[in-house]
């Protein structure tokens, strides 16, 4: 794929060095972690070294990382009424989440469908902390789930203030952070996140790696959801994917050494392309953009524009953006995000732009002759893109 | 680690070449399956190649494989009263499964635990078919789930036998082929399965990826594991192991090419390894030696060793063995599968020497070697690998 330009990071990042190298070595050990002989210590060590670079990437500690094999597992792991707390045995009986939350959050996870809540967003896709304070107060242990930047938007959640207000009610916080950890700040303490959701592939790692984390070992998982041997300290059966995690370990720790400047140096690239949205396209919406955002992320519409035939459109000019999440088999769906936020159906068919820390100046002006191509197709209302 | 034989491929099994530069491949692609620009399309391409080529080992449709994270989670997927066959909606209300299962079978998966039974063995470890037949006459409608080789003694089970007891009472079977696929004859028609788990990392893919495979689209599963987004037509969502399954589909190709080839050079070494227990430990038991086995698996022991130190003896001398299962977070314990089998607790502290594709001549001499010396130290009632 000569000549393309990646600009589709949020639906998944191509693989660092450090991860491949890492990656190679781990496959080359043949041995099982829960074997006693020498290649089983082996497998060991390089699972347990991964698990304290994830650690530090969030600020826990190591025994408190549960290897998954995605974001969405690790999700389902932590979306359950049978957490529980040391002290407070309580039945976590409700789960509280934002109408933007990933299609893996807002499915519920383990609890049943009438036990969740859906909690409203402002224009720019933040969560309603009124409506949250509101919720805690009639649900005081509930659950409550909330992400740290939207994979569409990119808007930053403010989960400071959530979180305060879910504690001060009694209640737990679960923090999505896959989109944001690795782009922005995601200290668990610091976001006063109770557990927290990671997925290797979206910093630099391989598909197939997720972490949940606690925040301490307060937070009982009682009820593990693929259970067997006893791997992950019994809370995550079934032979661990030890190469795997021992990319994502050194996609964690380069990550974790690089955020600032990795967020300057996109953040710069993603200036020229909104820059180049208004000047060619003065009627577009760049959702989210009165908010903080992750560095990275452009989800942008224009009135008339059909979110999949521009993404085709953008494809055939050798760009690959998205029409918003990755994560629904393919299908181009109307977002449900840009829903939340109350924009009008006529401006749902967004495109997202996500850069990342291998995006070019290059990349940036194939974007702009690309776009300028398609912006006249649409002022020309001729078909094409909008057809 | 030069000048070590490895002696445990039914922990884990090295990655076959095949599957090394599958995944290499993979790994240098960027896409998310589920996005539709090109680099998507490609990564798609890849599990669904992938698919087929899983399907052909065990003579499915690739339509009907199912990709997991494991094995365990593939069983945890496959394990549920929700199972529902089309003209056929009575609920899955029992679970039978054989005392000699592997552990995330014998959780049960998602059946509450006192709807689980657990069906009686002969002293050879296999199914007690009169056992299944009274408990399938008392539970018409069960879920039976029986392994197709054992992981400790290698002993096959009398699947098909099983299968038609299960059918004739109106029952479901599953089959946990993990240790058995790429080792022995799987054919899912065969054998009678209507459903089917698979392992990559038990046949020459990576750690981190298994399949659960149906015997066709009658057979529906209503309750994913895990769920979020529409990956794996809804049935098992998360971005996908792109680069795990495409291994995982170069390893399944391979091992169905050279299957057979591949268990008589094992078969021949085997052989070797059990005159040379015999030779010098005429009181040493080889477990189910009088049944079917796997071609690669010699489970054994000694009245007065004790597993675990024998374990660690063989490690000091460059060899690589078990005691058992490899899949309980490195403890070692007393086996359920003997424990089923009715042997004596002090035969129960047995070593089990698996072997593989890339097993030689030389690793037997050292395993003779090695065993010469723990033999002589034992009889010597030396404190040794005794104590």
């Amino acid at each position: 794929m000569a000549q393309r330009s990646y600009f589709d990071w949020n639906a998944t990042a191509p693989l660092r060095e450090e991860a491949r190298t890492a990656l190679h070595a781990a496959l080359a050990l043949p041995g099982n972690p829960s074997s006693v002989h020498a290649e089983g210590r082996a497998a060991r060590r390089l699972i347990e070294q991964a698990r304290e670079q994830v650690a530090a990437l969030v600020g826990a500690r190591a025994g408190d990382v549960v290897f998954t094999s995605s974001g969405t597992e690790a999700n389902m792991l932590a979306l359950t009424p049978a957490i529980e707390v040391s002290g407070d045995r309580r039945p976590r009986s409700r789960l509280l989440v934002s109408a933007v939350e990933h299609a893996s959050v807002r499915s519920g996870g383990r609890f049943p469908r009438d036990t969740i809540e859906e909690l409203p967003v402002d224009s720019a896709g933040r969560l309603e902390l009124a409506a949250l304070a509101a919720a805690a107060a009639r649900w005081p242990a509930a659950l409550v789930s909330l992400m740290l930047a939207n994979n569409e938007t990119g808007v930053l959640q403010p989960v400071g203030e959530a979180a305060a207000i879910v504690h001060a009610a009694g209640g737990l916080l679960h923090v999505d952070a896959v989109q944001g950890a690795g782009r922005v700040a995601c200290d668990i303490g610091a976001l006063g996140a109770d557990l927290l959701t990671l997925s290797a592939h979206k910093i630099g790692g391989p598909k197939g790696v997720g972490a949940l984390i606690r925040s301490g070992d307060h937070i009982h998982l009682p009820e593990p959801l693929i259970r067997g041997g006893g791997q992950e300290r019994g809370l995550r059966a079934g032979t661990e994917n030890v190469a795997g995690i021992a990319a994502f370990g050194a996609a964690a720790a380069a990550a974790q050494e690089r955020r600032e400047a990795e967020g300057q140096h996109m953040l710069a690239l993603r200036h020229r392309v909104e820059a180049a949205i208004r000047e060619l396209s003065p009627a577009a919406v760049i959702f989210g953009s009165e908010a903080e955002r992750l560095p990275n992320t452009t989800l942008f519409a224009l009135p008339g524009m059909k979110a999949e035939t521009a993404v085709i459109a953008f494809d055939l000019e050798g760009i690959a953006v998205s029409s918003g999440a990755a994560c629904s088999s393919g299908k181009v769906q109307a977002s449900h995000v840009l829903a939340a936020m109350g924009v009008s159906p006529a401006l749902r068919g967004a495109v997202r732009v996500s850069l990342g820390r291998t995006t070019t100046g290059e990349d940036i002006e194939r974007f702009q002759n690309a776009w300028r191509k398609l912006a006249i197709t649409l002022s020309k209302g001729q078909r094409g893109i909008a057809a």
